[in-house]
């Protein structure tokens, strides 16, 4: 077959297509509808109630300046928290880091399944690594309850719908830093930075509440609605903009095909039209 | 009307659609097929050959990005040649300098006509300001045989199919550097850093058979194929990557959205995935 097209669900005004050549997998979870494509441009991708989440072309973007940034920024991160993240990726870059413990809590066990079976590029042997603790629950709860104190917090959702809307709340931040140490960061996927201004806004006014630095990076993620996406920042004490060339030693080794030290600081500059519409509060 | 979805036509395996509420415009030249559209998103879109050329929503990106670096890498441009850009918001981001000509080569009237009907907030008086000369034409042709010479020449096409062709070619950017003075700068676009990475290579390739130094940066211009776009620049003397807060005078009330000079150097450290896609050679 030639292929047929795929049409991501996940904006309204403007939308992008994908040509795949075969649909891998098409289960309805009890939380969404879980689809894996294979596609020519981005090799599989998985897509949530119609929405790309992630692909084997682009992923390494994503993950990468999810997790790398917000690491860095902590002066010395053992335990890390990671909310959603059910395809592996984002814990595959945090386990590059010398960290003690990883847990992740997904609240789609069929997420992990899927991405297990079809995504093992995107995920290699994360799962099995004998630092990674994988909790199936929701963030929310789990964020509540926890005895439990981390230096990292990454919270890799999808859209604020559904299931995943109070991971965007002033209340879940708040719980999240109550349970990080002296230095504890946390990082925020935050939405298109073409499509969902508004989300970033409410993102770092929410954290802002409970972080004393924001800070904003952007990056291009190739796959997702309007390719420019946010990654938001809050932090207990150092600013993560101000990192530099003295994070190469960190990052050595790591094979990071987006994220440098050399580029750091230039993903949290935003340019005049992004900064008037996100940082004017 | 709620509205209809137009769909990109530029590339094959991945588009986007965008949600418009009104055709303005809808004319066969005898180049291509012209139309311009409202949409929510980027307000008036102009398409050529299916294919969206400039919105008023995100022309600014384009725009600057082709113009300010290329003019900032010239010591002091004083004539300014610009290929295509029929719809003049190259050329009025141009006059922001203080130039003493500006000559516009474009090959189809019909472009400039609906512009100026239609985007008078992309092209603004650009057109009647006293330095511009437009010549209506094949930039091909008129760069073999004018006698004139220029300090910069901006080439702003299409895709490299039909009337655009011989714009990428080796051939043209050797008379192109023919025409310039010793400081000559040439900059182009170059296409889609996601979808048109061969063309990237190509027109590298191309210039540095006539140009010592060939620099490529991208920047994200929200409505384009991938949104994450390339500009290549090349240079008879100055490394064109090689600037710096220096240049803030030259920009200093220009009221720029995008470029800054901060964000210069970091618009060419290309990461290290499109590094090895287009600086391999």
């Amino acid at each position: 077959m030639r292929g047929a097209w795929i049409v991501d669900q996940g904006v309204i005004d403007v939308t992008s297509a994908f040509l795949v050549t075969r649909r891998l997998h098409d289960e309805q979870t009890p939380f969404q509808h879980l689809e894996v494509y294979d596609s020519p441009r981005f090799g599989r991708m998985l897509l949530l109630d119609g929405a790309v989440q992630t692909t084997e072309g682009d992923e390494f973007a994503y993950h990468e300046m999810l997790a790398h940034p917000a690491l860095c920024a902590h002066p010395h991160p053992r335990r890390v928290l990671i909310i959603g993240g059910g395809d592996g990726g984002l814990l595959e870059e945090v386990l590059k880091h010398p960290v003690e413990r990883v847990t992740m809590v997904e609240i789609d066990e069929a997420v992990v399944r899927a991405s297990r079976r079809y995504l093992s590029t995107i995920c290699g042997g994360a799962f099995d690594d004998p630092r990674t603790q994988l909790v199936i629950g929701d963030g929310l709860a789990y964020v509540n309850d926890t005895p439990d104190r981390f230096d990292v917090a990454l919270i890799d959702s999808t859209d604020p719908q559904g299931a995943a809307t109070g991971l965007f709340s002033a209340e879940f931040y708040a719980q999240v830093g109550a349970r990080l140490t002296a230095d504890g960061v946390v990082a925020v996927q935050s939405g298109s930075a073409v499509y969902q201004q508004e989300l970033i806004r409410s993102v770092r006014r929410n954290l802002r509440a409970s972080f004393p630095v924001v800070r904003t990076a952007v990056a291009a993620v190739m796959a997702y609605p309007g390719v420019l996406w946010s990654f938001t920042i809050g932090a207990k004490s150092r600013d993560p903009r101000d990192l530099g060339p003295e994070i190469a030693g960190r990052l050595e080794g790591f094979r990071l095909r987006l994220y440098t030290p050399a580029g750091h600081r230039a993903a949290f500059d935003l340019p005049p039209y992004l900064l008037e519409q996100v940082e004017t509060e």
